[in-house]
């Protein structure tokens, strides 16, 4: 279930998320959660340093945790797969 | 320049990578690096999760670090190019 200031990364282009992440920032959140799953811990990575590096300076990452995540089985799979997550909590 | 502990993950299947964290720590190292760059950084969660949750379960996340390195022009691109860092510690 995402959570208020949850930023889940996906497939879109890195700036769509970076703007996301700014607009809570702007809106007065202290902290946010930039989540991803599988192939879009990298992407998440990437959300992240744009918006340090390049819009807010003085936001810093306060922790990231790792994780496993097991999907269930789909039309694709019959048996459930284990799926890596990150989350990264950025805050002023 | 790579230290003695550290494990930097590219493009070999993943069993690799664990198979070289596994080697490092039965040869005594109390803490090893898992590095990567760019679309690796997805393929570093995932040896991290199969390390501590499939073969060494008293190992821990103690660390992790995020960043952006600038990679020089090369033959397929004419300006500098950012790319993004992930560095995990993993300690028993």
């Amino acid at each position: 279930m995402p959570e208020k200031n949850d930023v889940l990364i996906g497939r879109k282009p890195a700036m769509n998320y970076v703007l996301a992440c700014i607009t809570l920032f702007h809106g007065g959140a202290d902290e946010i959660n930039v989540k991803a799953r599988g192939r879009a811990i990298s992407h998440a990575v990437d959300v992240v340093e744009i918006v340090r590096r390049r819009f807010l300076p003085d936001v810093k990452v306060k922790n990231i945790d790792v994780g496993t995540e097991q999907m269930p089985p789909n039309e694709e799979r019959s048996t459930p797969t284990n799926v890596s997550t990150i989350e990264i909590t950025l805050g002023k």
